[in-house]
Order: structure tokens, then C-alpha cells, then sequence
């Protein structure tokens, strides 16, 4: 059922600082910034030549990240995001095995403009998981 | 600088019950769990098309992801990968830019064979990053 790692995100408190550090000092390729304000981040996409890490700002009041950030202040990774074939396969086969979907177990449209949903990090042992239909 | 990937580490407190939900509820290819006593983990690899998770459990009295998991006990992702062309130009590099090399600063063996270095996460947002020359 998982397919490739899509991303891993890192929540940062100051995303140029981290992406200063990730081209400068890590060498690596690193996207302009972008806000989305409609997903609550502003996001870096960290480029690797396999996969990619997303840095993660916080933007607006009630942004997804500001309560992880709030508890890991210097920051630190957040999510890792898996692509599935069908998400509704994908989202029907983990509730079948007792797995929690966040919010109300309906795909949303994710910050990749895909469905994504969220699982449970207590079901899979303090992960984050997201699953991208791409 | 920065390479591929090469895995995401995930400690956990219970290997076997995690690498059965890596390969039941979601899905993946599961190695054998390998015990790796000298360097203090038991490890279980799940297997992507793009890259690898690692699944740790520690091993003996002095693992050192005895800390992590007494911080978070269900779990949690430790750790990222990266592969470098040369750890010591890498090295060089990330000294001179002002970043921490934990231990001595010399590389050492990983878990593969293959020398690693381990850079401070304060120094990268709350990220432990390790660097593997393949």
C-alpha cells in the first residue's frame, strides 16, 4: 500500500534561518518560500535527488503546526508523507484494521493540491503519517 | 553537498509490534529484524521504492536511543540520513560554517559499514542529522 516517502516535513520557528542553513551550510537545493495561508504554513521545499523535506513556518492564528512548535520550539520533524494509489482504499483498508483517521476520516485537499489524510501518531508509535493520492 | 536520503529512523519501544503494523495495516516490505549490539539497536528496515524507514529498538544498557524513548515512550522519528560524497569534506565544511559534529568530530562506523557523522540538532532546528559516505 505505501508508495514512495512524497516528503518529510520539518516545523521550524524561522523559516529563513532554516533555509539559509539547509542551502549554505547543508548544500543543498532549496525553493523560494511560499505562503499558504489556506494551510495554516509557510513552506521550503528542500530538494534531495530521491525525495524532499518540506520546512514548515507556522502562518496565521490557528496554524496545524503552532502546537508542535509551541512543545519542540527549536523545532523538529514533523510528518512523513507516504503516496498511495487510491486514498480511499488506502483510507478504508487502516480503518478496517483499527487505525485512526484525523479529522472526520474524509480526504482533504492537501498543500500539494492532492487528497491527503492524517493518521493517528498514537496508532503508529509517535509518527505522523500522510497519505498523498497523486 | 547534501545526497539522496538514505533512510529516516524511527525509534520505537517495541519492534515487533511496530514492524507488524508497518507490514499488516500499512502495507509495506518489512526486513527481519537484525540486533546490531554494538551499537545498541535492534533494527527493522521498511523498504520504499524511493528510500528506506528504519525501525529501532534499543538494545543492552547503554543504547543510544535509551534517552529518546524515556523522552517520548511511544515512539518517535530520530533521526535523518543523508549520503555525502566525502564525510570529511562534509565535515570541513559544516565546522567551518559553525556547525557541531557530536562526539570527537571524527566519523565513525554506522550501522552499514559505512562512516557516519551525527551533527547537533540545535544546530539544525530540532533535527538530528546523520551523514553517511557510501
Amino acid at each position: 500500500m505505501l508508495g514512495r516517502i512524497n516528503h518529510i516535513a520539518i516545523a521550524v520557528p524561522d523559516i529563513g534561518k532554516a533555509s539559509d542553513a539547509y542551502r549554505d551550510t547543508l548544500g543543498a537545493a532549496v525553493s523560494q518560500r511560499q505562503a499558504l495561508p489556506e494551510h495554516g504554513v509557510t513552506v521550503v521545499f528542500v530538494e534531495l535527488p530521491n525525495t524532499k523535506v518540506e520546512l514548515l513556518e507556522p502562518l496565521g492564528e490557528t496554524s496545524p503546526i503552532a502546537a508542535f512548535l509551541a512543545k519542540n520550539p527549536d523545532g523538529g520533524m514533523h510528518h512523513i508523507c507516504y503516496e498511495v494509489d487510491d486514498i480511499l482504499v488506502a483510507r478504508d483498508r487502516l480503518v478496517a484494521a483499527g487505525a485512526r483517521v484525523l479529522g472526520n476520516g474524509d480526504p482533504k485537499i492537501g498543500a500539494h493540491g492532492k487528497p491527503v489524510l492524517f493518521l493517528h501518531p498514537k496508532d503508529f508509535f509517535g509518527t505522523l503519517i500522510e497519505l498523498e493520492q497523486l
